[in-house]
């Protein structure tokens, strides 16, 4: 048992040890006792007796004598993305345990029957939707066998191998498991926006091995905004060279990135938002938008007006020959025409435009819009690719093989799929909005009260996170994805029925950590941005304040500041999580406390809030040397107060005493004062205090 | 003052705040009170009553008025590197004070009157020796000017200006001061090993920003090794394909680099290390080697056989044809050809090279290499280049025009001096070795007892720190180069009168959370270190412990296993900072005790020896989970034993007891027991702690 109680530096470690299982039995998150933290959970697993024993003398080699029987093409040795995908496998396992492996695991490629992981398919997959991406792993005390169709499905397995590395008083070792595994949905996407910021390859790059690790496929690269045009082009390069403030990707960028995710069984889509949220394109081409006048890169957050202009032919001209260069620039099947938010005041406004619509009988805006995705879907089918876009752009006459992306909402889907259209979920994954990874997990693509037919059902392919990047760096963008996407990576691969909240988040808190040896700056951001702040390399009380923080959610934080895209993104907001797992985890200790008046949960309530209550006198000075800092005072007052109550409230409760509800009222006016938002923040514990004070006032005896 | 005594998480506060200053003030490393955190030191520098006060209205222009008369030609408008440059100010300056400037930095690009930050200079500068960085920076309430011979010196100015950012109630400014600076050493570079450990292009730019941050102008790109060839070469490409084990940069990469060094006015210049550590060429090129058989890449490290053949004149045709590519894609005037460390063993064996030694007339290997160096000096020549190698090839025949480069010790800079050679020192700049910041900081190229003469001493350029890579990964590289490069750029810019050591430590503490906002992770890689080996995010008693604890000095690590490329670096020693700058605090505070008593003093000292103490008990968990973490049973036990030690020693230092020497021989060889290398790393406070035990047995009464 961690001697807690004796230790001065127990707060900390308290509330942060509380997220992981409310008391665990050692200090690490790493479960000794054989419990398992995969994320996604495979389709079906088996556990049985025995440990294979990682040690210096681990091997791995491909072994075409384990290719499943009818698995297609017999393969002949290993293929690159395999082989680089091994040794992903042994450099990762060596930093995790710290081992020496004597195997030159660069060098060798050949077979080898000796190997004791050996790992086969049988042929090299394609990085398109509906792939096979199953696989088997067997692992008994003397090997690990990893097959599969594809070589997809071996790196798959390869993820999965990593998550079940555990420990015991003898060392590393992998629990003896039968595992066969598949994807539920062949969609499971990140969006990242590169237009309202920029995010330089490294960035991209992490977040693909991230993705890989928790079995996403699909990076949408959301490539253009009115903040910005962010890939090169050859044939109007005015378009990257004016509209980007020099921040785009090269060509070369973009084939290495797409070869990077190649690598791990990841689709590169781009999106090029048209016809509006086009206002970077008219900085070099002010004559394709919808009204006259010169243009220049929007800093601004919003639905602006300008529009390509839908009756302009010259346009389509431009789209054909733009499009043709990036469909050969991006080998996927599918292009993302983004088609969301189109103002509409340039279109209403133009007397060219006006007459268009009167003359082509297209009766609004909507109609108008309908003509110019048709007109893309033209131009896309000219150059093989599938057209994918925003919910704005479904209409039944559209062809079937369009792809719905619906953020507006789940009906959406639902429309598309009645009518025979495919379609991808998006409204419930916005990681921008700072929501909990439970609301995003429990939101399923096809919910179990569909009430789509089976076939309609199949054509929802799945969903895709989105990181809208109005309010995140490169600095902070990791640290808004990760690690709430990998509940949704969860969604989409694992059975329908695999809904455990409690065990989601006990699985989270761990992957987050084996996340960061991918080059993941979630976990390293906010201590960063408070040294920054704070001037120093001191930061524990500006630590403990975060913890209980959390930045407003939804849309509201946009209200707190005018900002653009070149704001600061360095404040506290910034350092604080979009979800705190200490708080959540103190909300669930008060209620294990309320559901049974457990005297350690008490105590453990008792001692956060105390260490809360406590911090706003060492948060003082860093904000008399710091400006910067100043205004969280609120945020650390507020603290204070409110679990100022909450100690009041147990002291109650551990009583057995029941107070009057014009005491609760009080109470409860304290903490609605603290709930206010401050510094584009709030507190993330109020909340729980509410429900200490409410069992207090309502009858606490017991 | 900041409340540690009552405050349960004060012991870590207590350690780090020890750092910066002993008894700070605040909690904040920032000073409050006007103390300056500029480095390097200016050259000369007027502080003056007065704050310009930095706030949302702050702005800047280039203004052609304030260019110095009699710099050159006057500048029209401002270069792109200039320009550049001051969008990159103002954006840190956003993210250090949070404030949201209303002036579109990115967007404006003309002069203006009206700014409050104006900058000027004469003519755009080359990048290159001897270039003038001088730069003047006055600083009133009303208004910054900032004026330069060249936009080289433009760019040192924003760097010290950022450096000067402080606050008060009121909120940032900048003090006002008139700075009038200029470099000492025209060469202050940092050479990156690329060779033994690949790192990735992220890493070198992000080491340029920080370079440029302390005003280093010298990339030294240590491109082959024994262990990798890095630099892709479209002539004879088999030599990274088959060099590399796939990781190298592509000469677009190699471009962009130096694109992105020019922009920081730091030179880019390439090392093709010859004839010795030069395996990773033989496995494309067997036959360029002096001994018959295939190569592979070599993983371990240390002084190789293979060397490349000098008496095949085919070898100088390859590197006639390769030099001249490597000549056209690095502008940089100068290339250095290694030359170090040529075993011998190959050249000895070779019944053609003995031969070809007798029919020349050459004595010895050194002068076999010497008749090398003179072949490549002719090619080198050839493409203008001037050749710069390690200080084996120094011999008194060579033309005056080579440049020394000393590893082995600074008399080969004074031998080369006398004979009118230039030099650069390395030697005591070795930060792979994991040396006090101190010793490099007291090194000076130029000692003030050289009995060189004025115009001998003018020849030796400069320095530059060499970040050797066995030890390194991409994950802990910066960790090892930073903070302590700094006081090495400190020493190559400012007077060589700058030596006040514990100023330079105060100093550094602040400056290396500065460096940070560039994308350095020095200051994160080691928490993150600690949670993969936790497997958990809660590492708290393992960063106390880390903080004791510094790598093995020197070459000492590799007697302790036998290091590859292909180890893990990524156990607890890695997580340790190769100077614990609250290890060496609490040294400082532990002589403060000792000169005088000082009881306060005695209370801190206690208390850190104490929180040390306790720690052993919360370690231990982290051990039973974690086998990666069972090697640091030793230290943490050791730090616990040498703590307990020292509470003893200082209890009968505060009673004024003085203990017989059997005593103190005793403790002492506790004490021994505990300095033993454990994990690959020490105790770095021993040492301090042994002062305690040797004044109490010394007769402490007082």
């Amino acid at each position: 048992m961690f001697p807690r109680s004796t230790s001065p530096l127990a707060p900390r470690l308290a509330l942060a040890a509380l997220a992981f299982g409310l008391l665990p039995a050692a200090a690490s998150a790493r479960p000794a006792d054989g419990t398992l933290t995969l994320m996604p959970i495979p389709q079906s697993m088996t556990v049985r007796d025995g440990r294979f024993r990682v040690d210096e003398d681990l091997s791995i080699a491909p072994a075409e004598a384990l290719v499943p029987k009818g698995a297609g093409n017999v393969m002949s040795g290993a293929a690159p993305r395999a082989v680089k995908a091994a040794r992903r496998f042994m450099s990762r396992l060596s930093g995790r345990t710290g081992l020496f492996f004597k195997q030159d695991y660069l060098a060798s490629r050949g077979p080898s029957g000796e190997a004791r992981i050996r790992y086969a398919y049988g042929r090299p997959g394609a990085v398109k939707p509906d792939e096979d991406e199953s696989y088997t792993l067997t692992v008994d005390p003397a090997g690990i066998a990893l097959t599969a169709v594809t070589d997809i499905g071996v790196l798959r397995g390869f993820e999965t191998l990593l998550q079940l590395l555990s420990a015991d008083e003898r060392g590393y070792y992998f629990p003896c498991v039968a595992i066969s595994d598949r994807p539920r949905f062949t969609w499971r996407g990140l969006l990242i926006d590169v237009g309202r910021h920029f995010h330089p390859v490294e960035v991209i790059k992490r977040n693909l091995d991230a993705m890989a690790a928790v079995k996403m496929n699909v990076l949408h690269w959301h490539l253009t905004e009115d903040q910005g045009f962010r890939v090169e082009s050859k044939v109007f390069p005015k378009l990257h060279e004016l509209g980007s403030d020099g921040m785009f990707y090269t060509q070369d960028q973009v084939r290495d990135v797409i070869a990077y995710a190649d690598d791990r069984g990841i689709r590169v889509m781009p999106e090029f938002d048209l016809p509006g949220h086009a206002t970077s394109w008219f900085v070099a081409y002010p004559e394709f938008s919808s009204a006259p006048g010169s243009y220049s890169i929007e800093r601004k957050f919003g639905v602006f007006a300008p529009a390509f202009n839908p009756a302009d032919e010259r346009v389509y001209a431009f789209l054909d020959a733009f499009l043709k260069e990036m469909a050969g620039l991006f080998p996927d099947p599918y292009i993302h025409i983004g088609g969301d938010e189109v103002e509409g005041h340039q279109w209403d406004a133009s007397p060219e435009i006006l007459a268009f619509k009167k003359k082509r009988g297209l009766a609004d805006n909507a109609a108008l819009q309908a003509y110019f995705n048709t007109r893309l879907l033209k131009i896309l089918t000219k150059y093989r690719k599938t057209m994918v876009g925003w919910d704005e752009i479904f209409q039944p006459a559209l062809p079937k093989d369009v792809v719905i992306h619906s953020w507006r909402g789940p009906q959406a889907l639902v429309e598309a799929a009645r009518n025979g259209v495919r379609g991808i979920l998006s409204n419930g994954y916005y990681i921008d909005l700072c929501q909990p990874a439970e609301a995003h997990y429990l939101n399923d693509p096809v919910p179990a009260d569909s009430t789509l037919t089976d076939a309609q059902k199949a054509l929802v392919l799945g969903g895709e996170a989105t990181m809208w990047s109005e309010l995140v760096t490169a600095e902070t963008i990791d640290s808004r994805i990760w690690p709430r996407t990998a509940a949704i990576a969860e969604r989409l691969w694992s059975p329908a029925s695999v809904r455990n909240v409690d065990d989601m988040y006990r699985r989270l808190g761990q992957v987050s950590v084996e996340l960061e040896e991918l080059g993941l700056l979630h976990l390293k951001t906010p201590d960063m941005l408070l040294r920054r702040l704070a001037g120093g390399p001191e930061i524990e009380p500006l630590r403990v304040l975060a913890e209980a923080v959390e930045p407003l959610k939804g849309y509201k934080r946009h209200d707190q500041a005018a900002y653009t895209s070149l704001s600061p993104f360095t404040r506290f907001v910034d350092a604080c999580a979009p979800e705190s797992l200490p708080a959540r985890a103190f909300g669930k200790m008060i209620d294990l406390y309320l559901a049974d008046r457990d005297p350690l949960a008490g105590a453990e309530v008792r001692r956060a809030l105390s260490a809360w209550k406590d911090n706003h006198a060492l948060v003082l000075p860093f904000l008399a040397a710091s400006p910067a800092l100043r205004e969280v005072e609120a945020l650390s007052l507020g603290l204070a107060r409110a679990c100022g109550v909450g100690i009041e409230a147990l002291d109650h409760l551990l009583k057995g005493e029941s107070r009057p509800a014009s005491w609760a009222k009080d109470q409860a006016n304290v903490l609605a004062e603290a709930a206010k938002p401050a510094a584009h923040a709030e507190l993330a514990v109020v909340k729980a205090i509410t429900r200490l004070v409410e069992a207090c006032a309502g009858g606490a005896a017991k």
